[in-house]
């Protein structure tokens, strides 16, 4: 079986991480806006495609060993040129210098961390991330738009890229040719729909003929998705993808402990609610169950995840 | 056949690259008193000890793909953080900050690099080399004295390590069980000697059962070995290895061509000579031959070096 995830950040790491497990052929396809910390650095100065989010994707599929693993995900912690890079964003950033291609770079990375799967970047043009809020005012840079320095009442109304991105003919094939689509879970504005919103994407996914599935966050994000409940996600989700695309939506119904939520409360984030009632008069399927790891934050678990998306 | 090569920086790469394709179990022993470039920034912010000539000798054994090579070997140009940096001292670092341990490190991007054979760092004692001139002035720190910024007319008294630096173990061990010990080419008071002055290299050197070879530089260096003759080099090893412990020395005797002894000279280097006849006054065998290779620097070949050394 042939899935293809599509995020970037922690999200899909859990996804990919569960899933390889599974006897099935993996695809990451991942957002290539960050623009924030080491990655922020690197685009600035070597005009390298954003590696963040590439870097969690192939760490998750690496079959290589555990130092290898930890080697690429290291960050520098002193140093006056060094401290905040991430050892694998300057691995691909030299491989870029090398061979003069994202593409190459983030493939020969893949090989160097031996990853079973592939990770493909969303697209290999350069572009950034914007968001319109529900005043007009207009956010440039996806670090601004995720830590938010605007008033993080305000809704997002709308996004899009500037300039628009082509998507990465690879990713293309992949998502034509899956047997399944997972979309998410990851930050809404940031991580997931930033890839659905470049040029072909859409379309791609739309006319696979995969299952396409979304999986819901577990929790909202202040400045993003305050008070969001699963409908509004999906809603969301609908508005770019389209209505009537998906096959599935999964989430989680198990509550997280008090403790946490307390924690959580403090960030003004909350554990994402549902309507049932208002999902059924949604054209769309939905799975509910417990999804939920809770040692130190509410997260999706990686092997129950898996399980419902591979069973599904 | 285990042969140890002992130096440090291009001539014992160049060793390293001609021995690695005999039937033989290699091991390089490498200085570790480098203290400058992208070397002295990282031994300065993070104390790792002195990658640069581990990193040479790891590449020369490396039995990786050429981009894995090229990626180790690959110095970033800009980048207000990186610029200078090689990536290959960088991941030297970063693996000492995982493991906590210099030699860990090595161990591990030895491994990193599928190497065959050994690199080994002839200690890991944190240690300056300081060079005293016949004027009595005492230069501290390798990069000092290997791109003279004192008057390079004067001769180089002696070296010494401040502080004192123990030999590594591992070191000690494959020097002692060699079939061939390989002392050179390399600059003498920068990159040989460094290693024969680190408490208890010699010692193990005399004690080994192995055949002593010293290979001659083909060329002067200003400001460390003006005008000297092969006799000179070996009374120089003699003076801090002791007279009667080399078995052999092989010397180039291939006269270089016109056109790159005029280009040496305007950097106040000249060709190695040498007097058969003060030679053979001398305690030791030797092997003179057609050693070099000039393409665009009078350098020893590779093959030439090798087949010389396995043979003898």
């Amino acid at each position: 079986m042939k899935i293809v995830v599509i995020g970037g950040g922690t999200g899909t790491y859990t996804a990919l991480i569960g899933l390889k497990k599974y006897p099935c052929e993996l695809t990451a396809v991942v957002s290539m806006m960050d623009s924030g910390g080491s990655t922020g650095v690197l685009r600035d100065e070597f005009g390298v495609l954003p590696p963040g989010d590439i870097r969690r994707g192939i760490v998750a599929l690496s079959e290589s060993t555990p130092i290898m693993k930890e080697l690429f995900q290291y960050r520098f912690l002193t140093g006056s040129g060094l401290k905040g890079h991430s050892f694998g964003n300057l691995l691909i950033t030299a491989l870029k210098e090398i061979t003069g291609s994202d593409a190459e770079a983030i493939k020969q990375a893949c090989k160097i961390l031996n990853i079973k799967g592939k990770v493909l970047p969303v697209t290999v043009d350069n572009s950034n991330l914007c968001a319109e809020l529900e005043n007009d005012y207009v956010i440039k840079g996806e670090t601004k738009i995720d830590i938010p320095k605007h008033d993080p009442e305000l809704k997002i109304k709308r996004i899009f890229l500037e300039p628009q991105a082509k998507a990465f003919e690879e990713a293309v094939e992949e998502i034509l040719n899956a047997d399944k689509i997972v979309i998410g879970p990851g930050d809404l504005y940031t991580s997931v729909l930033p890839n659905i919103i470049v040029e072909g994407i859409k379309e791609a996914i739309v006319n696979s003929k995969a299952k396409k599935i979304y999986v819901c966050n577990v929790m909202t994000k202040y400045g993003e998705t305050n008070n969001f409940d699963v409908e509004d996600f999906v809603d969301e989700v609908e508005k770019y993808l389209g209505k009537g695309v998906l096959d599935l939506v999964v989430f989680n119904d198990k509550k997280a402990s008090r403790r946490l939520l307390k924690k959580y409360k403090e960030e003004n984030a909350q554990q994402v609610g549902f309507s049932l009632e208002k999902l059924k008069n949604k054209n769309v399927n939905f799975i509910k169950a417990d999804l939920i790891t809770e040692p130190n934050l509410i997260r999706h678990d990686p092997d129950k995840l898996a399980k419902v998306i591979f069973e599904s």
